[in-house]
């Protein structure tokens, strides 16, 4: 869906339709005929745009997967690649920030229909599959690379789709930008513990952090002398 | 398919005819009559055991799904939940290693037809959400509880798919209990790393450990305060 309000697109117009019909009569009951006829165009402009039904639930993720992998080929070496996935997996979230209320029927939607459900969980996947790629790649040198790749991908996935799920059940109250950074910051402070708050570039804290490990069995007093040695060292 | 050779039953016969006629002329081309007829049993036999011609594709993943729960299910409060979700996900992995042959067939016949691979996403997402829910009522106490299990759950789900992968890959050699037990280590040193290595149960260290990490402008007072009530916990 453009977010251009002035210049309504065909693709837009049978985005539109196809939504006001599914919300009013249910998605099972809608058929590609009756998107065309309320849309005011023909069957062959559907599949221009769309190749199926499905297609229509979902019309912005080829672009959003095309821009993940843009701004994941954009990076540079000296990029963190855990930052790098955790600002390119944002670029979903904004999507589905730009337009609440769309997202929330969306969801609704998703909820009800089986089918709905299953193609997300495959472009869900493909979200996950070019982190991974991308990752792979920068963890080329390491032995457990693919590995580390693939796991650090799922948990970067998993932040996000937590956010963004409790934004659409709330019916798309908040900032889900807040949202997704506070949970990317979970899995950034997983792997890079010295890396600061999630969040845009250029915003790090600078406040650093004594990390104190003791055994259960470890008397009081021994571990305050470690804190106090540590704060020490600033 | 059962592992028990001396009774095979009309289950597992529907199994191996479907498999046999895949191999031979292809998933599409295959109808649910040809396997029916190849097994020698009525149409109506084949619904008893498989809502659909996917179903008999994947025989194993309920009987899977219902083990992993009970698992978990059977669960102490004393058992460290992510060893949990490893040896829960362990159950999985010994499923396919029970059966190489048809293992490795299933994930080459899963790359070509896009249906399986869409019906495989969705069984994984079921693992992901079983071993989700546990991790969720065992972090319930924690701020990050929901957060923290859904991106574990993930990050398990994704290490043993990566050992299962390979493993298919190679054509079903070497030991991929030994495989997913390597890639599982490498999720339990990133939330635990001092539980000592992956495996079977039994092989915990005794001695724990406590993490506390606080900014470095904590004043002592409240260091001393999460280090007792972290002490506390035992």
């Amino acid at each position: 869906m453009s977010t251009n309000p002035a210049k309504p697109s065909m693709r837009d117009s049978l985005v539109a339709a196809a939504f006001q019909l599914f919300l009013e009569r249910g998605y099972e009951q809608t058929t590609i005929d009756d998107i065309v006829r309320t849309a005011g165009v023909g069957r062959r402009s559907f599949f221009r745009y769309f190749p199926s039904k499905e297609d229509v639930v979902f019309p912005d993720h080829e672009q959003s997967l095309a821009d993940m992998t843009a701004f994941l080929a954009a990076s540079e070496d000296s990029d963190d690649p855990l930052v790098r996935v955790c600002e390119a997996t944002r670029l979903v979230m904004r999507m589905y920030a730009e337009n609440p209320t769309f997202s929330v029927q969306r969801y609704r939607l998703t909820r009800e229909v089986t089918g709905l459900r299953t193609y997300e969980l495959s472009v869900v996947w493909r979200y996950e599959k070019t982190l991974g790629d991308y990752l792979r790649t920068r963890f080329a040198d390491r032995r457990d690379g693919t590995l580390r790749a693939n796991v650090v991908a799922a948990a970067v996935v998993a932040a996000h789709n937590h956010a963004l799920r409790h934004w659409l059940r709330s019916g798309g109250q908040g900032d889900p930008l807040a949202e997704v950074d506070r949970a990317l910051a979970f899995v950034r402070e997983t792997w890079s513990p010295d890396a600061g708050p999630a969040g845009p570039a250029g915003e790090q804290e600078t406040d650093d952090v004594v990390v104190v490990i003791a055994k259960r069995s470890t008397p009081m007093w021994r571990v305050v002398r470690e804190v106090e040695a540590s704060l020490g060292d600033s």
